[in-house]
């Protein structure tokens, strides 16, 4: 038999999985904590290949990171959350050890990849994936084709501009969707809000997550409540212009964000009726919220593998 | 000899031409105004189509057109320079009349085509073609693909909002940055500046262009300048959006505004390096003018016939 790795590198977990290439069911999954030491994480990749590749005959390998990969020289150009690595040749690393092409991919630009083939966007050909947790992330499928764009570098949904001079990004820029409607700037604002003297049932509060925002907006608080309407507002913003620049016929939205439906998932939709410049571009177009959870990343590195190149029409039109 | 027949539906001008598919040099170009009554549109090309036809065996019909069309359904959506266009299906007619594919498709992605076969854009599968002039439009070619999204929508780049409530666009939104970057918003704002009493050399015009507007900026007009520069930056900021979804190779600007060099095309460039989120973006990148004027559309309804789909990988690697 035959089979395909696909690594899902997160900030805390590692799990890396096998699967057969005509099942999106893994044979066997290994997981362990994140390493904190670059050269360990390849250590314990490759322990988990070596054991999983008794499975069968070795077809490739593809790398879900976090942030940042040029997927064409194999290369992770950085990992927010994981210190140490820049520039890792986590690819071509794997691809000399094992002598199978091996890739490294953006987390979300694979999650795009699961989803298209295997969750809620199962059938289309226009596809935008965005995930809104702690930071926001994308991925973009036009014409059944993942767009990676020259260096890797594409679809970074969180990193327009929505508002000039707006709140400072963790990308060192202003005014950055991200910036605004991430859960981590939603908490942001209640707490520089608090601190500049509005009144709020947090105000007691350390350490506000975007999670106690949304009880207590739940629970009437009206800072809270701004706090996510101002997110949502920028998002449908946002959306307006991924629409007009990309035209899919499903938005996605995964992250824990986004799960929020009648504090942001809604009133985002509504805005966004308003800030189309014709309603041709919601003519059919679903939003959806993702269906595969945290496995998106790692069924899209499967997947991925499987089509061996970014042109994933064949399988699309395909019965695996 | 087979031929292929380009359309280029102008706001004032329509030429029709008739190709060999071995040669971007037309054996034959007609040239009529374009009529103002929407049956006459149709008369007109195909008097041109009859009389080019005698060149040989037809093998498929391109329109490129101004405005959005929904290429999948072979129509024009409208045509904001050309009354009664609304929902006209110019593409279905002439496949009727000629029983051979015939497609609509928006004159700028058309460009943007024309532009990576046969202009500044050779060469490159990770495409933007931006035109400025009046209104602000474009095209993307992503692995070299034209992404024209679920509908034919996409790519409309001077629809994205880069100032929350700002000017009023064209379409009926604010901030767009067609509404504050293209030639008529640089001359609406030295207008209403100097309706707001702001002295400039320009006061006394009536019907300001942005030619004037330029003129007035190299003579030393500080409101003219100022007018320039807030264009240019907000192009910039739009850009950044731009290289942060698509990381495209290369951005090929058309249209008049963008070939002001000193007030307009260097200080945009400039201000983008401030504005990426990592310089990774600008690496290789090319910004460059379009180099084929007027015929950029023309040449792009040519070679998306002899592409026959819009996937474009194979010629790009053939010899045509």
């Amino acid at each position: 038999m035959s089979i395909i790795i696909a690594i899902d590198l997160g900030g805390t977990q590692l799990r890396v999985a096998a699967f057969s290439p005509q099942s999106s069911t893994p044979l066997r999954v290994i997981r362990t904590s994140t390493p904190t030491l670059r050269d360990e994480i390849f250590l314990e990749i490759s322990k988990a290949i070596d054991t999983l590749k008794t499975e069968g005959e070795l077809l490739g390998i593809c790398a879900a990171c976090p942030g940042p990969t040029d997927p064409a020289r194999g290369i992770i150009l950085s990992a927010p959350n994981i210190p140490g690595l820049e520039n890792y040749p986590l690819g071509t690393l794997l691809q000399e050890r094992y002598g199978v092409p091996a890739s490294v991919q953006n987390d979300a630009n694979m999650a795009a990849v699961g989803e298209w083939r295997y969750g809620a966007g199962r059938g289309h050909k226009d596809l935008l994936y965005l995930t809104i947790s702690t930071g926001i992330g994308g991925g973009v499928i036009c014409n059944n084709q993942l767009i990676i764009g020259a260096h890797g570098l594409a679809a970074e949904f969180g990193h327009i501009t929505v508002l000039p001079d707006g709140p400072l990004c963790s990308c060192g820029q202003r005014g950055h969707l991200e910036a605004i409607s991430s859960g981590t700037a939603i908490a942001r604002y209640v707490t520089e809000q608090i601190a500049a003297g509005r009144p709020s049932s947090l105000a007691e509060e350390t350490n506000i997550t975007a999670r106690d925002v949304a009880m207590a907006a739940r629970q009437g608080d009206a800072l809270a409540k701004e706090a996510y309407d101002r997110a949502a507002r920028f998002l449908a913003q946002g959306m307006a212009d991924f629409l007009h620049l990309f035209n899919p016929s499903i938005v996605i939205l995964g992250g824990g964000v986004s799960q929020s439906r009648e504090l942001f998932f809604e009133p985002m939709q509504q805005l966004l009726q308003k800030l189309v410049m014709s309603s041709a571009y919601l003519k059919e177009l679903q939003i959806v919220p993702a269906e595969l959870g945290d496995d998106a990343g790692l069924l899209g590195a499967f997947v991925h593998v499987s089509l061996q190149q970014t042109v994933l029409g064949d399988l699309a039109n395909s019965h695996l």
